[in-house]
């Protein structure tokens, strides 16, 4: 007979069930903890608050007090299940059909949750308690603003004495197949909104106008091209989209004296957050001041406001954690994963200024879609990797 | 004692007292008809309608059965007020200080029918009825859609058998001093929309997406630059202004599918408007399948919509009635007028479809703007060109 939470379709099945559409904690912290405190954790719930946000329940456990210590963080919270009726399976019934588990959260990312803890009960099961300390770090605010949860819960953590050696995240990062792809690091993300401010006129007469539109295709073109780089050893390509460009003006015959454009650039390690940002305003300056775009014309007059908070880019260079990991995939489905640092951001932005950070979960096809499922195969795979990735970097890091 | 409408100052007063905000006629036609009855005119008053707008009140009134025929074109209705309060008198007061006669409509163009009113009163006062036929052709549609205007007021006017053999729109042509410009032409003016369709995404991974703003900012570049033409002999070159794009996305991390722009050119006799659209529409094709612009891509997925009814492009060309006005003007002013094809578009583009016309008036500096206001010198000096004119026109036309 199996130990408590030791089956991962077990633990999916019933995280599955509580609906924690963000913001709603919807009772995953609750049995995530019953799964918890069994194996000898030490379970702890932290609500966050922020004026104007919902209050956001966040969850801390740790097994063992000696390091070193090893962090699996996640969250709880999932995306809406949009249209419901398109749902083949209750988005939180958790039927399994065909050999794979419905429901929302399945891969994006209870399914990696259920699968760690399944593989610390197993190794708490061979091994006895971990020679160090194993803590989870979950929140309920990763699909939601992000303001109330990973942050605020770590810094709750490392006031009250925490520190890690390393960190784990279980975001699905496998493209096609379980073993494809490990991440190792992210690209950074800034955002912002500018806003071109011109004379409005009439459109027979726009020597006498100056056209917003004319300064903001202008602008948003010298934003896109040429390319801010080539890409890095470990990195892709930095690449910036324009989001937006809203004028509003519904007079076809009018000059309109406003415009603005927003875009988001995710950006290599080649740039900072703040490197980047003057290389956006140097390039909107230069533009704004060319003379071949506006033959006898003042400067574009814009202004750029800033989105909060800007992700900054990482890369995690420790080989030890990497390897443990690495090897832990390949031992397991005898395929090397890609050191990867593509695709959007994760909460890891957030882990990496506390300790080494890496990244490795389900496959992510079916994430915030319709009929988001996981292959119950790959459930029992992933449990595997992550206990034989305990053991090594448990092994290793005492070698 | 001068005769009945002799005096343009009170003939416009007469008018701006009338509250003929388009598309209400306000009384206007009616205290115009009453001037022009004693002189001898039949004066015909015509609605029209058309569904989902409201009825335009039109007037047609003719001296004379004979030809040579000259008719004088021009509107009542005006457009709104604007900031009431930041009128320094009221605007359908027709007040006069310092020198000008202040209201709504005082230059564009209640003043250029206050004074055509006197020239024939005065014309005929002093030869007699005209040697041929004047006709007042008069809209209350000319601010509003123009619609239910001139277009309908010519046509059922030639229905009835009604030829003329020139015209002249009494619009303030003026840029700076009474004598500057006379108009012989018009560009025309041709307006679409166009919707890029692109695949939305997540800004993290654009190239599994296909952002329409990219394809709207290629498009619209594209019909920018390079310029349409360098002008021709007898008009500016041709302009085109992008007056919007909208995309309305507010997710800075969503790649948007689908975003809008809408475009309006004034185009010059280089040009008809089907071949000004259909450069449009190659440029738009050229753009949206540039493998520069888009490498490894799709062309560009758009359509365009034409707003209704382009105005065509014009230029008078009968020497007779330009050198009739021309030399009035001259005499009068001592200022040989630029023969011009600037500005928008005006009713003129109807009327050329059956007659020459062309357009002198007022300044036209104050139009459309609060405190729109008259000198009341250029009153009795535009009555008399316009005097100098009808002479000069009829006896030309019988030499
Ligand atoms: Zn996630
Ligand atoms: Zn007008």
């Amino acid at each position: 007979m199996p130990m408590t939470s030791a089956d991962p379709i077990e633990n999916l099945a019933t995280l599955i069930r509580c609906p924690s559409v963000t913001p709603a904690e919807g009772g995953a912290l609750t049995v995530l903890a019953a799964m918890l405190e069994p194996l000898g954790f030490t379970v702890e719930r932290m609500v966050a608050s922020e004026p104007g946000m919902p209050d956001i329940e966040n969850l801390y456990a740790r097994i063992g007090t000696e390091g070193p210590h090893l962090m699996f963080a996640g969250h709880t919270d999932v995306v809406p299940v949009g249209d419901a009726a398109a749902w083949t399976h209750d988005p939180f019934g958790a039927e399994i059909s065909g050999g794979e588990m419905f429901g929302r959260g399945a891969v994006d990312m209870k399914g990696g949750i259920a699968c760690f803890v399944a593989a610390v009960a197993r190794h708490i099961e061979r091994n006895g308690p971990p020679k160090g300390s194993v803590s989870f770090l979950i929140t309920g605010d990763e699909e939601g603003p992000a303001v109330n949860g990973t942050t605020k819960l770590l810094q709750w953590a490392a006031e009250r004495g925490e520190r890690w050696d390393a960190c784990l995240v279980g975001e699905p990062t496998n493209p096609d197949q379980l073993g494809d792809m490990i991440k190792i690091g992210r690209r950074g993300s800034v955002s912002g909104t500018l806003t071109v401010r011109g004379v409005q006129g009439h459109a027979a007469y726009p020597h006498l106008a100056d056209n917003a539109v004319r300064g903001v295709i202008a602008l948003t073109d010298a934003l896109m091209h040429p390319p801010f780089d080539a890409g890095t050893e470990n990195f892709q390509p930095s690449n910036l989209e324009v989001t937006t460009i809203d004028v509003g003006n519904r007079a076809t015959n009018v000059v309109p004296a406003e415009a603005s454009a927003s875009f988001n650039i995710r950006f290599n390690d080649a740039w900072t957050a703040e490197t980047v940002m003057a290389e956006i305003v140097r390039r909107l300056d230069a533009a704004a001041r060319d003379e071949k775009l506006r033959p006898g014309r003042a400067p574009v007059r814009y202004d750029i406001k800033w989105a909060e908070r800007p992700s900054h880019v990482f890369l995690t260079r420790n080989n030890q954690l990497i390897a443990s990991l690495s090897g832990a995939v390949e031992a397991v489905t005898g395929r090397a994963p890609k050191l990867s640092t593509t695709g959007g951001t994760s909460d890891a932005r957030f882990i990496k200024d506390y300790c080494p950070v890496v990244e490795f979960g389900l496959v992510g096809q079916t994430m915030h879609m319709v009929d988001e499922r996981v292959a119950v195969a790959d459930l029992e795979t992933l449990t595997v990797i992550y206990e034989t990735f305990i053991a090594r970097w448990f092994g290793d890091a005492r070698s």
